[in-house]
């Protein structure tokens, strides 16, 4: 194995984890070479030895991970996607779980606690020093993704009456006992609540006679514990921030949330937005066929639901159709194309939903603008559907009545895309979630209500 | 006014613009108070002030800046939304973006040159300093969506030679000409080539006699000018950035990308995908409603062809529909949930290419679950369906006809929604674009064609 030892650490633009390398991994772990697989883990940034990993078969993971024990580094650990992280998280020994947790900045330690099982979390707790337990403690009783969730415990925080240079001494001082990561410095009172801050590229071109008072600035953001994670990504986003502070709500200054979890934030919420549009509750990469069907199955059953309502509205004008088969065959084109539109408008809105375009007055100008585009489109497809059907069936009601139908669904399907995802924010629920099982339901009624109708009273 | 202006400065916490903020600014537009305007933008964070700005009536908006002219802070221009720094550079005088281009950081000077027409383009460009404008202009030279398109060219370069404390020294010397921004500090060779980083913590904490070259690291990203805009996000994502040096394919550094610029491209690739997905190909929050239609009827008219093609399978099957038409009202029951079941592995199988999970293996072991999930909920709603058909009908023939049919478009389904994204990915293409009318269209012809075929073969 030596040999194949100096094909690591990989190139910088290894991007692509190479096939030699995940075969060579799979003969480590089946020769159980700890040394080796430990080696050259280590040797490759951790995002790549956790992507290297993941390549590998399942059960060669778990029972890489498991070899490993002690000798993963944490760092890799928490690099891990979701599911793999809880399944190398039970396959670790205690102690191995231990050390991560002291090793870890509190947040990433807060996620490998909430791994596991009530138990286990109990008895390694008892493990660590009291004072990291009482940190990590608190850190889980904030609620799911909110900010005091987010956070790291580990920030630099001095206070006003501070030079610069009595700052940058005492830094280097504290050398690696400072966090690996940060960009700020932040400024606080005697009672510890936050009263500036001040980036480092500020501390590194002052004088070392100036007072950190004169030279801090105002935070730009207001994070507290409880605020939700999407107002903290907004608010990292508007503002430009790469890390912000996190007070209590008595303002005491309790954390630091740093740029790289806003963007995995924000990665997230869009996912979550775009799988909600199309009907999916959850995703993963390493989903079972089972969780996939748990993910799907109970929109489909919504689905099912509204489709016989649809169905329902067909069977009114059975006697229609049984005259004119044609009808039968044309209202799906109605149906398809309402639907199509109104879910074109949804996602327009959700999207500016998200980014916050449609607060206040921007709300009834949107709902304008949906409605009249809604039109226009609606009349050029009327125009467009009504010759393909008359071309077809040579009959001119048929084709000016498809052609008011399509438009009536076209001005409804407007309307609907935009009001249905405003009411849902309105009524305080997600606006992705269910709307666009609601918007396709409004459109296939009017749609089929409308052309069986109007057909139903001006051709028989 | 005097006394409203003491309701500016916002507090840190009014992430909403108040009514009364903006009815002042609306006054002070008409009163062409531009003193008191400039002050009161002046004193906001520029976000804020930009979002205030983009509150008011569009033509209010126009006023605005028009009167501010000069007195418009860059920062605030550059903050607006794309609609409105177009609009509002339009209304600019000359003198104004000429300054404006002088005092932004390069990258926001390009999109701002990048706004203009060709000839005035041209004319500003003249009265720029002849350093500063073949900056600008080589910045122009990148591909748009390139990183050297996003770079800044302002970053804080030094030799390898140099010690902590000489670095120091020379920021305090260099002062506000540093950056206003930065977190790192590159490393170079005599030829400018980067051989190392330096993050500002570490410069921090090391003491002052350590050599640049001793404490640097490599650098993770590896970024050159001509690298697309959604590798160079996937970079900053992955090894968790806050920013990253740029070269050149002689391997010079040229520039820097902050993640403010990379949550932006990361935001904007998402809401590219969803409105993909949804058939819209692109969505501004001003959009007036012709560019509303054009951003959407080239979509629906590829829907209507795609809807024809479902009648016509339909129109196959007319003599089946006269002689029962139950068929007509059940058959878009088999098409909604099948086209329902293709979008939500569409959704799925969109979000794992983007993030990169489905290279290599994991591909084909996604295909296997999105199949065999789609026979498992097949077998549900089979079911499902085939019960509420005969408790409506009656027959059981008809009940087995449409559960055979139901299982035959979710299986389809299934494939559909994973193969047809993957393959145009393979293509070259974006997986979004387009797919969702592909997968339509396949589960359409499926369920029509399995469900009126199964009827003509079994009940007639």
């Amino acid at each position: 194995m030596t040999d194949t030892s100096q094909t690591t650490p990989p190139a910088p633009d290894a991007a692509e984890i190479d096939a030699a390398l995940l075969a060579d991994m799979s003969d480590a772990v089946e020769e159980r070479d700890v040394r080796w697989l430990a080696r050259t883990l280590q040797r490759m940034h951790p995002a790549d030895a956790a992507d290297a990993l993941e390549q590998l078969p399942y059960d060669t993971f778990e029972e890489a991970v498991e070899l490993l024990g002690g000798e993963l580094p944490p760092d890799i650990l928490i690099e891990l996607r979701d599911s793999y992280r809880e399944g190398a998280v039970d396959v670790l020994p205690d102690h191995a779980v231990v050390n991560a947790l002291d090793e870890l900045d509190s947040d990433d330690a807060t996620t490998i606690l909430d791994d596991l099982e009530d138990d286990r979390r109990e008895r390694i707790l008892e493990d660590l020093a009291p004072i990291d337990r009482a940190q990590l403690e608190r850190g889980l009783s904030y609620d799911e993704e909110t900010a005091g969730r987010l956070m790291q415990t580990e920030f630099v925080a001095l206070p006003e009456f501070w030079t610069v240079g009595h700052s940058i001494d005492h830094a280097r001082k504290l050398g690696t006992e400072l966090p690996e990561v940060f960009y700020e410095v932040y400024v606080t009172d005697p009672a510890h609540r936050l009263i500036g801050v001040v980036s480092l590229a500020t501390l590194l071109r002052t004088h070392r006679e100036a007072q950190l008072s004169d030279i801090m600035e105002d935070p730009m953001s207001n994070i507290t514990t409880d605020m939700d994670q999407e107002e903290v990504a907004y608010q990292f986003q508007k503002y430009s921030l790469a890390s912000a502070p996190v007070k209590d709500a008595a303002g005491r200054l309790v954390g630091m949330i740093t740029v790289d979890d806003m963007v995995d934030v924000i990665q997230s919420e869009n996912t979550e937005d775009l799988l909600s549009l199309l009907n999916v509750s959850s995703a993963d990469g390493s989903d079972s066929v089972w969780d996939t069907v748990k993910a799907r199955a109970p929109w489909l059953a919504v689905n099912l639901f509204t489709a016989f309502i649809a169905s329902a509205i067909i069977s009114i004008f059975e006697g229609t159709i049984e005259q004119l088969v044609a009808l039968a065959v044309l209202m799906p084109v109605v149906a398809a194309l309402g639907g199509n539109a109104g879910s074109q408008g949804l996602a327009v809105a959700v999207r500016a939903i998200a980014e916050r375009e449609l607060d206040g007055p921007a709300a009834r100008r949107a709902v304008l603008r949906e409605f009249l585009s809604g039109t226009v489109n609606g009349v050029i497809f009327a125009i467009g559907v009504g010759i393909i059907a008359f071309l077809w069936f040579h009959q001119v009601k048929l084709a000016l009545v498809i052609a008011v139908s399509m438009l009536a669904t076209f001005m409804w399907a407007g309307l609907s895309g935009i009001l249905v995802p405003l009411s849902l924010k309105r009524l305080g629920a997600d606006p992705a979630v269910a709307s666009s099982v609601f918007v396709l339901t409004l459109t296939d009624v009017m749609a089929f209500f409308s052309f069986l109708g109007l057909a139903t009273l001006v051709l028989l």
